[in-house]
């Protein structure tokens, strides 16, 4: 029998859930989406979700072809299947794998995003080919999927990878993190982590940068990114000072698990260089001297619209 | 056929190694031991392994028992078989793995002492019945051991786990470390950080304190726990200053791999509750509130002098 050359691949976003067919080689074939607020009772989200699959499906060939459904979810759970106390979502607590298996008709995994974003680089991207390496996503907020022998990392609950929320500054000095912790590496890292530092150096410094011009609190790593390849000095700062922080605690990491490499995808990752040699030097420079120079810091090689529609997908293929 | 009842365990140390018999409920049945330095050609010292391990074994019914060895070896690379630039060995890259191999005519496999340690904790230990679990070895170094999904994470190189070397204290203000970088937690939580902390603190203090009649150069985690045990305060801030930094980390191992339980071994686990309870506090303080108060601090439960025999023997039971 020939094997089914196809999955599904489920994107669920707090307004959109973005759902595509995609191929083995990680094209996605066609693509469909309805919005997740409008279905306060999950049955109807999952029917709606399957009226919309099914003409995309039919298009490429019907059911019959598709293998499975990986879904990338906030607060999936890999184990239980469970969607559990995710803020931007309209349930508190559905077995969310098991009525989308119901509905398809074919197997459904979920997990969280940056673990879906992991495995989307390990099966199409970046990290083909590699048994061990780590996924760090720069959005929002960090996220973080651990890989081992070409796993990802679940743990004991099916929460691991939470990278995001170690301590990149102790103590007092620690700015405050959404997780209600300080000094959270995503608080550094993430796109409001970027916007700060870019507050708190341009009002510490009298240099002239074209950054002051701009509304302070609506700064974006792409504003800095700009400013940056003008030459103007104060947005190399903003780029050393935070990819010497991401750097260290990348340092740490490689001390946890040895990964080949250390895979980052989203907003930071679009200012290229600027952001990728403070993140390397920093992390050389703390690192065991046993790594130093060794571990490769890669950037996504996924076209950014399909990452995480791919990333989810992946999850499908099984073992 | 009867499956084979035993395995060798070989704790190779700079100055002794010690072989033991052992079977599958984690009894030593024999052990012996030979000179590690008195064998600069790593042959003879495979052979006088050999020639003593051989009197044991046919004591217990012969090499025909005997399932495997695991050996826990300084630098010991489990992938490569190989011990790689150790500095307290004769030998500077042998394929010793291999050699016992060829002699013992069973499998040998290798692996550092901390991994051992993991091993020896999950076949017989604290860990039993634990897939997901991080082993601590507190001793002159601070070593760790990441067990998931019930296997020793080794990671792109097979040297994975080496969380003495994470950042506890960064910047300048880290103290030293011997592996060349500051402020590793190694520096704090090891038997000389402790000593360390004691030197400090008895200096930074003119509060009374039994721990100033002694050698203040040679003070132990012994000594502070019998201070402790008599009230001295100053002791107890010590405990308090160590167990602090040493929570503080593992809430971060936490965020990488979900463990169910961390396990503690060496010499900082005998101060008891002294030791534990600031770690659980600064453990449960610092991680993400989805695991606040739920990942177990436990002590090893294997008898300190088989520890080492039987971590390495677990190795060799295979998968």
């Amino acid at each position: 029998m020939q094997k089914k050359p196809y999955v599904l691949g489920l994107d669920m976003g707090g307004t959109n859930s973005v759902l595509g067919v995609v191929d083995a080689r990680g094209h996605v074939l066609a693509r469909t989406s309805i919005k997740t607020q409008a279905y306060p009772n999950i049955n109807d989200y999952v029917n709606a979700l399957y009226d919309e699959a099914i003409k995309i499906v039919d298009a490429v060939g019907g059911m019959d072809l598709i293998r499975g459904i990986g879904a990338g979810v906030p607060n999936g759970n890999y184990y239980t299947g469970m969607i559990e106390g995710a803020m931007n979502l309209p349930w508190q607590s559905v077995p969310f794998a098991q009525l989308m298996t119901d509905r398809f008709g074919v197997p459904c995994k979920i997990t969280n995003d940056a673990n879906a974003a992991a495995m989307g680089e390990m099966t199409y991207g970046a990290a083909r080919g590699m048994k061990n390496f780590i996924m760090i996503t720069l959005g929002t907020g960090v996220g973080s999927g651990i890989v081992v022998d070409g796993k990802v990392v679940y743990g004991h609950d099916g929460f691991a990878g939470e990278l995001g929320h170690t301590c990149a500054v102790r103590g007092e000095a620690g700015r405050p993190c959404n997780c209600g912790k300080k000094g959270c590496l995503e608080a550094y890292a993430s796109a409001t982590g970027v916007a700060r530092t870019a507050k708190e150096i341009i009002a510490s410094t009298t240099k002239k940068t074209v950054l002051r011009n701009l509304d302070i609190d609506a700064i974006t790593s792409k504003d800095v990114f700009d400013a940056a390849e003008q030459g103007d000095e104060v947005a190399k700062q903003i780029f050393d000072y935070t990819g010497t922080i991401l750097g260290q605690q990348l340092a740490d990491f490689i001390a946890f698990s040895a990964p080949e490499a250390i895979v980052m995808f989203g907003g930071l990752t679009k200012s290229g260089h600027w952001i990728k040699d403070p993140v390397e030097k920093a992390m050389n420079d703390n690192v065991l001297p046993l790594w130093r120079n060794k571990v490769q810091v890669l950037f996504s090689d996924l076209k950014e619209a399909d990452a995480a529609v791919l990333g989810a997908s992946a999850l499908a293929w099984g073992d």
